[in-house]
């Protein structure tokens, strides 16, 4: 971009439609708050200048802490507000303090803002609307309407239903010039600092603009409900997990696998083959008959995975076995990979089925342990050996 | 309720908005596909006479499979057509073959059109729907809307912003009365058959009749995107997971496991009082200190648990350590609890940890792993000892 990029995350908001104590875009997932996914999708783009973070007095303090322990370079606190639109004009009025080889590109410059609780936004999207927001003075995500739009009467009856093509949700982000939303924010009323909730609208009452929509991907998506946080903390493991299935033969395992991992995973029909796999590969599952091979495939498996997965990840070693397994063996084996992953980030566990188990249904079973095992990349599962 | 009230699920979409292959109704979560715990809402009121699943002829066979496995008593399977309003209307016309007993009241009855991906629907809001279709011919399930809903003018600027509190979103489940439903559906056009969803407009259009909307809770929400599978298996899971946490004194990690869990968890302070606790507590963990009681807790606790959590459950030993455990013996614990367990359906597990760690920030991993435990219930961590 040609000019500054600034971003302002509203977020001194109590999230009082979760049903749970905690402001929702300071619930833990994975460890970290989930506002600090929202602040990285902006972070980790060179073409934004600075993120402006509206907190809560009360929070202040907490969220300082939280930025102590990040890398964050772009990040900038802002005291908030009693509603949305107080808080983000908060925001606004912080960018005011430019660096000087800012200040002559301040007027050209864009502001974003965006929820803190829409943590999955895309850098094609952001582009988008900042581009349009420079050319046209304001721009909006939209998405089309799940639901039917209805419109009530007096007495709790259908009075009308909207045509839904012809109707679109507004989401964020939005982007604005920033002498446009600098401007609306200053002529502001105070019926609208107080009641509404929606950026366009102010761009379009105070400053005649009318915002360029933007059709953007499910990837806006709001957390709004303690089941969404559900969801975020599903689709933040899966987007840390870069599978390969080796030596898998069942389709329906495959299938049953997939399904929890977006179909992304690489499928390779031997252990030699990691050679010239993709190395952003980090959690292997190998499937192999007896237990005469194991633990060559898996020392070979482990080595790649210390060398390439350095961020963490896991070996799964599924064992099929024609006849009762050695326990006592398997245990050995687990006991010494375990041993050899100790001081690596991987995880090393072994799962064993007999074959008449596993034709009887363990499908969807041995689906459930590996995925689990990927996903939630617990170090107490490493070295264990799991019988089907 | 004085009249016959009969149920119809379309379910013949095709579900092209979730990214993957399978239509989502019949995507599998916890080994079932999604349209049985749909049907299951509606299968277990005893107020309501008969289910009618509209299905495509492909997936008939398979549907039919289904069913034989499950102990419904009231489904009947509907061929389904190629638009939403074609598959309700096979749904409506299916109803004309009521039992002797029955065809007196028909006229008197009320239909609910629901659709097969909202799982859990509650008995509250389909009572509620189903009195005000029997006294008014119609009713709806509405929600809030979340965003702001906006028009676009042609070249994809915003034309206009609705005012958010006039609008509401419709839901299913609806209601009609079955005269209504009837003639509006033998009424329909060919355009509404080809492009329109909406049942509440069929009445007010074909009928002259305005439909009563009722507030639902969030509970009628729709699986729309993959995340909502996500969602969907969580709350499952979380729904069958009924907890009591003994001994925990430290709260932030009872707030880290109650995060997950609903804030639903009893707690109590030791082991004997499981006595007086609910007999629907079917998860127990316990925390104790050092290694010399624990056999004597576990064994109360997997007793009480093996005569009333008859539907599977877990039992999670804490074993907070004040120096270095002594790894044989716990093994031989976790050895014999597991054999004790072996008949009944219930998880044992210990999860070793020393205190020094526990203050080092432990609390996340342990919230963790305790909730994953009781969540997914796979036998295969039943009998493992995790060092934490």
């Amino acid at each position: 971009m040609e000019f500054p990029v600034y971003v302002v995350l509203p977020a001194a908001g109590s999230g009082e439609r979760m049903g749970i104590n905690q402001p929702k875009q300071f619930c833990h997932i994975l460890g970290l708050p989930l506002i600090i996914y929202t602040i990285e999708c902006f972070e980790r783009l060179p073409w934004i200048t600075r993120i402006f973070v509206v907190i809560s007095l009360e929070k202040m303090n907490y969220m300082q802490r939280i930025l102590n322990e990040s890398d964050f370079q772009k990040v900038e606190l802002v005291e908030g507000d009693s509603t949305r639109h107080r808080s983000i004009r908060n925001g606004v009025n912080a960018i005011c303090n430019p660096d000087d080889n800012e200040q002559a590109d301040m007027e050209k410059g864009v502001v974003i803002i965006h929820d803190a609780v829409r943590p999955f936004v895309d850098e094609d999207t952001l582009r988008k609307l900042t581009l349009a927001a420079s050319e046209f003075g304001a721009s909006g995500a939209i998405r089309p309407l799940v639901s039917t739009t209805v419109a009530a009467d007096e007495d709790g009856f259908l009075d009308h239903t909207l045509v839904r093509s012809k109707y679109r949700a507004s989401h964020t982000p939005q982007a604005f010039s920033y002498p446009i939303i600098k401007t609306a924010y200053e002529k502001i009323s105070e019926d609208n600092l107080d009641f509404g909730t929606e950026c366009l609208h102010l761009a379009q009452e105070y400053c005649q603009v009318k915002a360029k929509l933007i059709e953007a991907p499910d990837d806006v998506w709001k957390v709004t409900y303690r089941r969404d946080l559900y969801a975020a903390e599903a689709l933040l493991k899966e987007k840390r997990v870069f599978p390969c299935l080796v030596g898998f033969d069942d389709n329906r395992l495959v299938k049953s696998i997939q399904s929890h991992l977006a179909e992304k995973s690489l499928r390779c029909s031997s252990v030699h083959w990691l050679t010239s796999t993709p190395k952003h590969i980090n959690s292997i599952a190998i499937m192999v008959e007896g237990e005469e091979n194991v633990q060559d495939q898996a020392n070979e498996a482990l080595n790649w995975l210390e060398e390439h997965a350095t961020d963490g990840g896991c070996l799964i070693m599924i064992l099929l076995m024609k006849c009762p397994p050695n326990m006592e063996k398997l245990h050995q084996i687990a006991h010494t990979l375990s041993n050899q992953s100790k001081g690596s980030a991987i995880n090393v566990s072994i799962l064993v089925l007999e074959e008449k188990t596993y034709y009887m249904g363990a499908v969807e079973r041995i689906g459930s342990l590996v995925t689990t095992l990927m996903f939630d990349r617990l170090s107490a599962f490493s070295g264990q050996l799991f019988v089907v």
